[in-house]
C-alpha cells in the first residue's frame, strides 16, 4: 500500500473505504564516519512501510530532507529551516485532507524535526485532521530498556547503526565506526537548554558508543518497534473522527 | 539593574563594562481555578530580578504572554503562535546586540515557549548572540528532587502554586485548589507524539495535586533556583564570546 | 479586574457578562537622561490600570516593547519592527475575540506604535471585534490646553516627566533634566515627511524643555485623562456591537 | 525627464550624473459622485511631471493603486494591503538604488498610503537612501491657508474637486457635486483614534463640500504647490548623501 | 469604459449588469539603445484601453512596473519581485471581486510577468475568479506568421519595435536601432533551461533585429491582436461563471 | 556516487576535490488509471542516479512531493505550493553551497514545478551557484523527434508510459492503459493562457494516446536523454564557475 506505487483510480477505492496514511519523514545528515547520512529517512521509510504492509494503511513516499543545522559542520548535511520544513510537511498533509484522511501517522526518523512536527500536529487538529508523531527510539527505549546502554542509544551509536547494519548493511563501515568521549561543554548548571551543534561535544558526529553495534539486536528492535507502530496505528483507525477532535471551551 | 528603571545615559554606562543580560519571558495561561492567569510571567520575573540583583547582570521587563494555544479552552488565556512569539522575543535580543550584549540568559516561566526559544537561540547563535533559557521548574526537579512528588510537579500542582504562595499570596484561593486526576487519554504506545490540549486531560486546567501546597516549601526552591541561575549567570559572564561562537566546518 | 491577577473561572464569569477589554502597550525607549526607559508602557499601565478600577472593564498586562527604532541610537531602547509589533498586539486581541469580546480599548503609552495600532483596528472590525485606541497626551492637550507651553509637551519633556514625578519619583532624576533646543533640520519644505531619526533633531533625547516638571501638574493631567478615558470606556460599553459593525456596500 | 519615456542608454547617461528621482504614487479610489476613481494617483502624476520638467530630475511612472480599504464601501475602488503596497514601492526604490539614487522624493496622492510610505522611507533611510515624501494637500494648507475653508480641504471637496478641473476637468461632473454634513460619529471622547471608514460619515464619499470647486483657485494651488516641491528637490539635490545618513549611537 | 476616468456612482452602475473587466500589465525595462523603457506597459494599456472602447468592457489603469530582473543589467530597468508582484496584482483582482467581478482579462505586456500570472490565476479560479491572461505578441505569431522573421519577434526587435512607432513615434530613436547577433551561450544541450540574464545574450539589450521596424506592419499587427482580444473578451462575457468554476473530484 | 549512500566523512572528501551535484526532483501525482503516482519523482531519480554514476558526479535523494495543483481532482495526487516547493529546493540548495558546491543540475520530472526552479535559479545565481534544469521529456523531443507522434508525448502518454514499462513494469497496469480525446476547452483564441486542471480537459487524466506505449522505444528514449544530461554535466563540469556568474551593468 504505497501511494507512490498506486494509481489515482487504485487511490480513490482506498479513500473511499479509508481515512488514515502513514507518512515516514526523515534526513539527510551526518551519522558518524561510519553511517549513511541518510541514515534517518531510511530507518523511517523502511519502518513506515512494514508497518502499512501489516496494518493494510497506505504509506507516502518519505520527505529526505529535515530540520539539521545542529548537524551542519559535518560535511554533506543538508539543512532545512524548521518553518519551510512544516510548511513542506504540512501540505503534504492537506492535501491527504482534501481526499477525506483525517489521521495521519508520522514516522519521524529525526529527532531534529519534532518540534517542526508537534507543532504542524497542533495546527492541523485545528482543520479536524489528528496527526500522531511516532519516533522509534524513544519507544524501542521504553519497550527494550535492557537491550542497549544509555550510551549506545543516542545519535549514530550502537542502537542506529545496528538499524543500519540490518536494513542496508553495504552502506555500512563498520571498522570507521568511533566510540566518542563527548566534550563536558561548558555549563553544568541544571535547567539550562543551550543552543548547541553536535560539534560542540563531537568530533566524529557520534554520540557515544558506535562500535558495539550488532544486526542481531537491531532485529530484535525492528520488531518490536514495528509491532508497537502497528498497535498504534491499529487503535488509531479505530477512533471516531469526533472523538479525536479538539475539545470545545471549558 | 532594571533596564526599564535606568535611563539611556545609565544604560551607556552598564553596556560599556557589560555584555550580557537577563531576559525573562512568561505567559498568560489558565493555572487551575486557583493560581492566577500571570503566573508564569509572574514568577519569571521574580526570579530574573532576583538573580539580577544578586549578580549585578541588567535585567529587561517580563514578555507577558506567550505560546499557550493548548490550555486555550480555558478562559481568560491569551495565545500566540510561535512565530510571532519567537519574532517579538528574537527583536528584542537583536536591541540588546546592537548595544554590544553578546550573552542572554531567558529565564522562561512557561514550557510551552521552549520550542519557540530554542529555535530563536539557534538563529542568534548564527549572528554571534549566545542565549541559554533557564526553567526553574526543571532545575527545581534537578536540585530539589524529594521535595516534590511527581504528581505535585506539574502546570498548576502544589510546587508552581507554592511559588505563588510565596511570591504574591494575596492572588491565590486555595480553597478553590484542585486535585485532579487525569484522565487516561487515548494512546497508551510507546514513542508518540500527540497534539493534546490540556482540556484533554483535565477538567480543572491542573495537571495533577494542587492542594498540598505551601510556602515554606516554595523557598527551599526559590533560593535553591535562583542560586543555580546566579551560577549559570556566573559562569556565562566569564565566558569570552569568541569561545561561545558556533564552530567552523570539522 | 486585571486578567493576570484573576483565575480561569473567575475570567470564566467575567466574559460570561462582559463583551469588552482594555489593553495597554508602551515601549521600552529613551527618554531623555532623567527619565526611565520603561516610561511609556509604565504610564500606559498606570493609566489602563486605574480606567480599569473605575468601569469595571478587566485589564490585561502591559505590552513592554514597541515601535521604537528611531530612539535606537540612545543606549537601551528596544525596538520592533512594526510588522511584529502588530502582530504580537493583534493576536492577544484575537485571543480575547475567541472568549467573546467584541470591544477592546488599547491605551497606548507610545506615538511610535500609533501606526501599526490603527493598521490592526482596521483588521480586527473586519473580524467583528472593534478596537479603540486612546493616547493620553492627545488628550491632555485637548483637555488641558493652557497647563503645558508647546515646548513642554514632546517626547521626554516637561509634561511627560510630570507623568513620570507623579507615578514612580523614584524613577526621575530630575538633576539630570534637559532643555533641548532642537537642531533645525535640513528641510523646511511645507508638506513634506522626511525619516528622521531623534538623533537627527536632539543630542539628549528630549525634544524640548523638561526642567519644569512638576508632579502637582501631573496629577491634573492624571485625573483628567483618566477621567476621559473612563468616559469613552462607558460609551463603548453601551454601545450595541452590531452598531459597531463595518458598513455594508454603499 | 521621464524613465518611462527614456531608452536604457539615457537612463544610463543621467544615472552617470545624478543621484535622484522623483516618484509619484496614489490610488484609484472614490472621491465622490462627481470626481474620477484616479484623482489621487492622476493628480500625484501631474504634480510629479511638472517639478521633474522644473527641475531636471527624473520621474517615474505613477503607482496607481494604494492603500483604500477606508473607502471600500463605494463601488470601483480598489484597495492595497498596506504590506502589499510597500513591498511594491519598495522595491521600485530599490532598483533604483542599483543604479546609484541616494535621495528619491515620493510625491504621495493619497493620505491612506502615508503611514507604509513613511514605514519604507525609515527602511531605505538603512541602506544609505534618503526618501521624502511630499503631500500636496498638507503643503497647500501651508502655503495658502485662506484659499479654502477647512470644509472644503478634505477628501474629494472643493480644494480637490478643483485640481481635478484644472487638470482633466472633463473627468469631473460638477452637477453631481456633493456637499455632506458628516455624520456625527459615536465617540466624541478626546485623545481616542478609532478605525471607521469612510461610510461611517458620509454617504457621498465627500467629506465636506465640494459645489464650491473651481479651476481658477486650483491654479493658484497647483503653482505654490509645485513651486514648493522644486524647492524642496533643489533642497535635497544640494545635500551630500553623507549627510543624510542615519547618525551612529549617542 | 476606463475605471480611473469614472466615478464611484457611475462604477456602480456598470457593476450592477457587467461582471468582467480588463486589466493591462506590464513593465519599465530595457528595451534596447531605441525603445523606451516604458514599452511593456504602454503597448499593453493601447491595446486594453482599444478592446475596452470596442467591447463595452471596464478597463483599469495599468500596472507599469513588473518582473524584470533579467533585464536589470541594463540601466533604468525597474525590477519587482515575482512574489510582490502577484501580490500586488492579485489584490487590485480581489478588490474588484469585492464588487462582484468574475472575469477578468489580464491584457500582459511582458514576458517575464507570466509566470507570476499564471499562479495569480489559478490561486483566483479557487476563489471563483476567472482568469485569462492574453499576451500580444504570442496571438500576433499564430495570427500573423509570416510578417515577421523569426529574428525580429523577440525582445525589442522589430515587431515590438513597430508597435512603439505606430503607438509613440516620439518614443523610438530609430537611428540608434540594433541589429544584434546574439552570443552563443555555454550550453547548447537539449532540454536545459538555464537562468540566464538578457546581459548573457546581448549587448544591446535587443535579441535579435530591430531596424527593419515599421509602422505599416504594426498596424496590421494592432489590428488584428485587437480583434482576437475583443474576440475573446465576447467569448468569455458569454460564459456563465458556473461554467469556468473549478472542477470537482473525479 | 548517492549523498544518502556516503558518510560525512567520505561527503568531505567528494567536496574538497568538486563543485558539483546533482538533485533530482518530481511529483507524487496522477498519471492516468495505469501508470503510478509517484512517476515523476522515479522517473528523475532513475535518470538522476544512472548519469550521476557514469559522470562521476554526486547526487542527492530525489524530492518526491512538487507543484501538483492542476491534477488534484484526480485522487491520491499531493499537491505543494509553488512558494513551498521553491523554498525546500532552494535550501537544499543552499545547504550544497555551504560545502562549496557551485554548479546544480536540477533534473526535474514534472513540468508544473519548472516555473518555481526556474525562479529558484534565479536567486541562486545571484548567490554564485549555477543551477540548470534539465527536463527529459523535452530533450527527448529534441533528440528523438520521430520516435513518438504528438499526442503521444503528453502527460501520461504512450513515452511517459513507456519509461515506467522500462524502469519499473510491475508498477504500470496496461490493460489500464487510457486514449483519452481531449476535450475541447472554452476558449481558441490565439495569445491566451488560461487557469486550467487537467479535469477540464481528460476524464481518465491522461492528455493524449498511452495504450500504444512499450518498453523497447524507452530503452532509446532513456540512453538517449541519459547521454544528452551526460554531456550537459561534462560540459558544466568544464566551466569555471566565474564564467558562470552574472554579469555587471552595461
Amino acid at each position: 500500500m504505497l501511494l507512490n506505487e498506486m494509481s489515482w483510480t487504485e487511490a480513490k477505492k482506498y479513500f473511499a473505504k479509508n481515512d488514515m496514511a502513514i507518512f515516514p519523514v526523515g534526513s539527510n545528515e551526518q551519522h558518524g564516519p561510519h553511517n549513511p547520512l541518510g541514515t534517518d529517512y531510511l530507518i523511517a521509510q523502511a519502518l513506515a512501510q512494514k508497518a502499512a504492509e501489516r496494518s493494510g494503511v497506505l504509506c507516502l513516499p518519505a520527505v529526505p530532507f529535515g530540520v539539521s543545522s545542529h548537524h551542519k559542520q559535518f560535511w554533506g548535511t543538508v539543512f532545512i529551516s524548521p518553518t519551510t520544513f512544516k510548511s513542506y510537511v504540512k501540505e503534504v498533509c492537506l492535501s491527504l485532507r482534501y481526499y477525506g484522511v483525517k489521521k495521519i501517522v508520522i514516522v519521524n526518523g529525526h529527532g531534529g524535526n519534532l518540534d517542526a512536527l508537534k507543532q504542524l500536529a497542533r495546527e492541523l487538529r485545528e482543520l479536524d485532521v489528528f496527526v500522531s508523531v511516532f519516533q522509534w527510539w524513544t519507544a524501542a527505549a521504553e519497550l527494550l530498556p535492557d537491550l542497549f546502554k544509555p550510551g549506545e542509544r543516542s545519535h549514530a551509536c550502537a542502537e542506529e547503526t545496528a538499524m543500519n547494519l540490518l536494513l542496508h548493511p553495504n552502506l555500512v563501515k563498520m571498522k570507521s565506526a568511533a566510540d566518542e568521549v563527548l566534550k563536558e561543554y561548558i555549563f553544568e548548571n541544571a535547567g539550562v537548554s543551550l543552543p548547541l551543534d553536535i560539534a560542540d561535544y563531537s568530533a566524529s558526529g557520534v554520540l557515544g558508543k558506535s562500535s558495539t553495534a550488532s544486526p542481531r539486536k537491531a532485529k530484535k528492535v525492528f520488531d518490536a518497534v514495528v509491532g508497537e507502530l502497528v498497535r498504534h496505528i491499529d487503535a488509531l483507525k479505530k477512533m471516531r473522527s469526533k472523538d479525536l477532535a479538539q475539545k470545545s471551551k471549558a
